[in-house]
């Protein structure tokens, strides 16, 4: 039996530890995409700009707690506008009304993500907060007209089965991340992923018009490169080792790391294609590798460490306890001694996928 | 200068402090109420209950934290239903989607409501969360197909001029709130009033659908009746007492206090008609005082002093920093010595207005 919560959001608040200030690498990547995201809406987005559509609704799943997706969506809006310039005669242009629904899990600091949006006299659209898991319909049918994701379909609904089970050979005993190190592992991490990338396109298939867009971006593995070999991978792996290291202090048990692991699986690029590719409410206008604008730079230690911790913080602490403060001391200073070496880590790719609503 | 901040949301969080344990006086005249809101939306809303309809939007303005809210927008959902049945051929029928706009200040705690919202399996609709003062559009036009506020009308978008001035004649040098024992603090607040309603009910005219129905349910004076010579009043003037004391034994300061005064004003029935009669946008259906079913129950001290410690605790930490223990306990000595004679007391009107957008 798995001892997960089902939902596990990007550290809160705003201090040095949240995720507010420890989003830098994937607001680099949404940003790298900035321009390309403009003109797929340009392009592809197969509406009718006018008062015929009532209020623009654009959605953003798993939006986490900001400043990211105030940006994205700021940018989307911007493009939206641009094409209902273009597409109208200008005289008679009536303004579009835009409503945008920030979507995450009902645990989500969503206080922090209302308190830090753009002022009501700065923004151009009225704002929502939808509690729910992405993994389900959480707005109704037919109501959006542009959603967005990024950096969120690698988590799953919820830990697959048995690798949490000692008398499993799906056990994932000495690790707390799906490394791609034991084929069994992988395999049940593979189900439950093909499981929740149908629920999760299922779900937005229901939520978005015909004509509207649902933008994806995010990491996964090149083909034939096992986690293990990422940098990425090895960080985890010795987040992981340190949790070992702390059960031999008598900090916490074998027996408990043994029943964690993360409920998160990073697909190889052609295992996405086919898991996209199977939807049939879907044509997909794009789906290709971009380049993320940090993937030649050698990360930081503390770069790497400050990212991991606000996005693993909460689901460590509710598994662990409060030890997050002595297991990231422990990991800087494991790294600062057998420091991760770039050049020889595998990349992720960063990918960029279109879809538009059949 | 007004040192309030604009928002002043009730105690968050769900511990004996918290509104959601001390809200079941509103809840109460909620419930009274409950029979014949639904005889008002079988009756009145004007609205073809079909598929042509779309998604069937509620919105609770001003919802706090729960739990009242979720009983109130299900039975709002369950008149619906209801109607939808008596209206439609029963064999042709395509259930509604609904879906449920929670709105409040941004420092509301919706990590709250969120949280203990009916799950996902137990509820019929789609739920938002909405951050903005209602004194402003909160939604998009023509997105709302019934409205509903309970409790919240008195609350006033800021502090009206001058009552902080000690240089005006409308300081209310010697209240923390407008009890309408100095005519000139009346008059004052009074405008800002009229401003606030004006302001309402213009936002909830660009929100609401025409035969859309906006329900307000609330506390008033009756015509002719002060607020100090209510029980309430007199429970606001003892907190003030009391702060007095606090300032003479140092704890807060005289200065302090003449700056402070509650952004809230309860009119007489007559001036509430006055204002709700200036609107154009909706039809007055029905505007009654209707009976609260604790009108005639003395309300004990603990019960009292633990509903006004939950409305006003953000309010007065907020200007007067950590004084709630000690405020509370100093009330609660104050009023175990001199106790309020209930049936000396006069009584708040409970009003029920049910507006239909033309």
């Amino acid at each position: 039996m798995s001892t997960f919560p089902r939902a596990y959001p990007m550290s809160g608040g705003d201090d040095q530890h949240s995720y507010i200030n420890n989003s830098s690498y994937q607001i680099a990547a949404i940003n790298s995409v900035g321009e390309k995201t403009r003109q797929c809406i340009i392009e592809k987005l197969d509406l009718p700009l006018n008062s015929d559509l009532g209020t623009f609704c654009i959605a953003d799943y798993g939006c986490s707690i900001g400043p990211n997706t105030f940006q994205v969506v700021q940018s989307i809006i911007d493009a939206v506008k641009f094409k209902q310039l273009e597409d109208n005669n200008e005289k008679s242009l009536i303004p579009l009304e835009f409503q945008v629904f920030f979507n995450d899990q009902p645990n989500n600091d969503f206080n922090t993500l209302f308190k830090t949006q753009p002022p009501s006299s700065e923004r151009e659209y009225f704002s929502a907060g939808v509690p729910g898991s992405f993994h389900g319909q959480v707005l109704p049918r037919n109501t959006v007209h542009i959603g967005h994701t990024s950096y969120t379909t690698h988590w799953l609904s919820n830990v697959p089965q048995h690798v949490d089970d000692k008398n499993s050979p799906a056990w994932n005993k000495n690790y707390i991340q799906c490394n791609n190190s034991i084929e069994e592992v992988t395999k049940s991490y593979k189900v439950q992923f093909t499981k929740d990338m149908k629920f999760f396109l299922e779900a937005r298939a229901e939520e978005i018009v015909p004509g509207g867009l649902m933008i994806v971006l995010g990491q996964c593995l090149p083909d034939g490169v096992p986690l293990f070999k990422t940098c990425q991978g090895i960080l985890v792996d010795t987040i992981g080792d340190c949790l070992m290291d702390m059960a031999k202090s008598g900090l916490t048990s074998e027996e408990t790391i043994g029943l964690f692991t993360l409920p998160a699986y990073f697909p190889q690029f052609s295992e996405l294609k086919t898991e996209i590719e199977h939807n049939r409410s879907f044509t997909i206008e794009i789906m290709e590798s971009v380049r993320h604008p940090l993937e030649d730079i050698p990360l930081s230690n503390d770069f790497l460490i400050s990212m991991f911790r606000a996005i693993l913080s909460t689901i460590i602490k509710e598994h662990f306890g409060d030890v997050i403060d002595e297991l990231f001391d422990r990991v800087a200073k494991k790294l600062a001694k057998y420091p991760i070496d770039f050049n020889e880590c595998e990349k992720f790719v960063t990918y960029f996928i279109l879809l538009k609503r059949k």
